[in-house]
């Protein structure tokens, strides 16, 4: 498979065909849309369905130790009180008195702005690829615009948490240009809060959750109460959570309303935690690849064991080379018992189970591999995407749009294509196709234009193969149609038995 | 199949096994639980999934005309003030000043005690299957408890809608049993309210959607745009509602959180609706039976027009029989061109198309299946719910308690059952034939405990079919297994081949 294509705007261009082809819309666009949501059209509904699909296949399915799980994303609010959310999940922010708008401390840069050795003032940028380059284009005008003379000492980015009180009034609004209106950061809490029922007052108070993982923890002894599962074992759930984030960015990477994919995996006290941690960061690595994803975008990153919390043994990211950066798509994080532990205390319901061997009770530990459905549609856009130069049929060279789906998660695994609209036994034999073929599989119909416009259709939606219905089809014996390969653009006979055979072994 | 029993306490029996067997589960129960919320255990998770697939494959992608989305919960608030949901989506509401309990008014029922001609009070009662005999023996109460003697008339139960303001004093709160702490109704809207970003005021407010429709008609153009439909065509989407119910009750029917399969179907403003109406309704009707809900506990209730709103053209729900009564499952609308009109209105973007025949601009009118996978599921459960009595290997009758699920929805299709468990003949068979069953069903392995104990706990997860591998199985020709079934408890032989074939046409 070719490398994918990197242009500087492969972001634009992306957000551009995902738009044009019906993969994702901006949330209530005839409204101005709302910053932070984002909808999946025709193309992006199934591709995200897909995802999920095999990912819950390969979890839950075709596992003996894993089983699912579907809780509510409205739970009790004391869940969060147990868990740390109410009173830790916030980011640091900003607020800009004089033009209201709001920053995240720890996106919104500053340095003195120092020449020969004395601070003549101070510059700020917000976070982007090029914050220094920005910081020190800022102090050069900044001294240029003072008019002060000298050396200029190159900037000493630092994020907006480790400004001094004393330096807060004199770093200036990246609205504003101006120092004096930028508030000391506070803490905000990233869970969106309503009230359910009739009451609108503290007693009523809920959250969206924030992330899917507590409701394993919270029905863990449900789970284990009502099945026969037995150490290790995991709980897996597929759901949407909600996050609002200060300055949702990145398109769908960070927006305000997502879907994770959470399994938490339990294992004895005893057990070796690390060597288990260790096994899930490679099956995810080789799910990611399983789906598609090129070995060359992704990477690991291991949490520095200082900044990790008190419980936590290991946190392992496993990263993706998006256009915008490297980012984390997948955490692996050992979490010890921590959670289990939390809603003992906070429920007065022991959360343990009994060891036959040594007779003893005990609270099981748990790894967690964590991962974002919109993250990963992201990545396999931009890592199928691709624009190369083909020759047509009278061999003029043009450029032809491709995403390299793989089959498994590709929304629309075949087209079929009668060679003429108007020739019924061309159209017989390919509806007639058409129709095993929807039994069991996404496909389409398109009679609509010369062969190759269909082609470069599918090669947007990222079809992986055309068969086509032509007059060797009906007049020959065998009744074999082209098959053509979205990749390699080859093409080669096939019958509709080994068309199913290839579906059976891709499609999984 | 045998009719599904009917004891009179069978919601009770199915809550306690669809708790037991981890189909469902209070939500945050070791808080408590939360009113209204649930969670979905391992089989539930499963039964949900196969709903929600069964309704997705034939809806989208078995069809030509029905395209897929995903729109997000959170919407721009103007969506909601055009749908009229701001202003209208309401219940009425009646608290008690004293007890703080609240109500809704029209499951508020009260009347007047009349006795020899004349009103000497009031009762009130709650609505229920009997709330009429609840009024009277009330009304009977009442005048004994004041020695009032003379002939009581039969009680005239209103809702509490219907209270003049002269009366409300007079209604005894259910609560207490006194009057004059009834407030009268006020409108209560159900939608959720939380706010998006880091300010919390009116700019900022933002609602949970308490329907997935109007996904459908916001994104309506941004479909017509890049996709290739033409009318008539549909969109489809599956996805979680919320709604701030005052009394949530009966189980899963009326829940605070729910999942919603809708489906707006445009059609050309002079198209037949009447036809396109009926035609649905006759589609979702035989969809359900093709879930294994059977045509006798299903009927049809029309809509009285007086009762429609000033758009809508006829709305009929298809009813389902559910233990606590005759309750709306799926409601097929026709909405006439109301919601894309309001939503151009709003929005100032032409929500029309471009008729050939005509040259003309037109709004598409809309019929609209509406269901709740929730209701299916529990419909399923009430439906499949059967205790019968068996004889068991030693002629014994005992009793046992089956889930008749269709194949096609059933969470686990096949569990493999070695007859012993420390044969390894037997369970490397056992083994070979689960791994390759794995990869396209969901199924389970069991061993633990005698074939009919086994059986017994497939019988009540619902599980259609179970093979068993015997010694016939590994020292007889033919590498036969015994194929056992779950509703005649007949048992064959069945090749591997056999097998798949049977869950290929079954499970579909």
């Amino acid at each position: 498979m070719p490398s994918p294509a990197e242009p500087a705007n492969l972001m634009e261009a992306l957000v551009a065909l995902a738009k044009r082809r019906g993969f994702i819309y901006p949330s209530s666009e005839i409204y101005g849309g709302l910053n932070g949501f984002f909808d999946y059209g025709p193309l992006g509904a199934e591709l995200k369905r897909n995802i999920r699909d095999c990912w819950w296949r390969d979890m839950v399915q075709r596992r003996d130790d894993i089983v699912g799980l579907e809780s509510s994303i409205i739970m009790h609010p004391k869940v969060w009180e147990a868990s740390g959310h109410v009173a830790g999940f916030t980011d640091p922010l900003v607020d800009c008195k004089v033009s209201k708008q709001r920053y995240r401390a720890d996106q919104l840069f500053w340095s003195p702005v120092v020449v020969d050795s004395k601070t003549v003032g101070y510059v700020s940028a917000l976070e982007s690829e090029k914050t220094a380059e920005d910081l020190q284009a800022a102090a050069e005008l900044f001294k240029r615009k003072k008019a002060i003379t000298g050396t200029l000492a190159p900037v000493t980015p630092r994020d907006f948490t480790e400004a001094k009180e004393s330096e807060i009034p004199l770093i200036p609004s990246p609205a504003t240009g101006e120092p004096g209106s930028l508030t000391a950061p506070r803490a905000f809490n990233m869970m969106f809060q309503t009230n359910v029922g009739a009451m609108t007052d503290a007693s009523s108070v809920a959250y969206l959750r924030p992330e899917t993982a507590q409701g394993m923890f919270v029905d863990f002894k449900n789970v284990t109460d009502t099945t026969r599962v037995k150490l290790p074992f995991g709980i897996a759930q597929i759901g949407k959570s909600f996050r609002n984030e200060i300055t949702p960015r990145n398109y769908i990477f960070r927006s305000r309303e997502f879907e994770q994919m959470e399994m938490e995996y339990f294992i004895h006290e005893d057990a070796d935690w690390a060597k288990c941690h260790e096994e899930w960061i490679t099956w995810c690595e080789n799910w990611l690849k399983s789906i598609g994803l090129p070995a060359s975008h992704l990477s690991r990153y291991a949490h520095p064991k200082e900044k990790l919390a008190f419980y936590s043994k290991g946190t392992v990211d496993i990263m993706f080379k998006y256009p915008f950066g490297v980012q984390e798509l997948w955490g692996i994080a050992a979490r010890g018992n921590y959670d289990l532990t939390q809603h003992a205390t906070a429920s007065g319901k022991p959360q343990d189970l009994f060891d036959e061997a040594s007779k003893k009770k005990f609270v099981p530990h748990v790894i967690e591999p964590a991962v974002g459905v919109d993250r990963i549609l992201l990545a396999v856009l931009c890592a199928g995407y691709d624009v190369e130069d083909v020759k047509d049929e009278k061999g003029n060279v043009e450029q032809r749009t491709v995403l390299r789906f793989s089959p498994r998660i590709a929304p629309v695994k075949v087209a079929v294509l009668p060679l003429l609209k108007n020739k019924e036994p061309l159209t017989n034999r390919a509806r007639a196709l058409h129709a095993r073929l929807q039994r069991r599989y996404a496909v389409q119909y398109d009679d609509g234009g010369a062969i190759g416009k269909r082609y470069r259709r599918q090669d947007e939606a990222g079809t992986p193969w055309c068969v086509t219905i032509d007059f060797d089809t009906i007049e020959k014996p065998g009744d074999t149609f082209t098959l053509r390969e979205r990749d390699s653009m080859q093409q080669r006979r096939i019958t509709e038995t080994e068309l199913f055979a290839l579906l059976e072994e891709q499609v999984y």
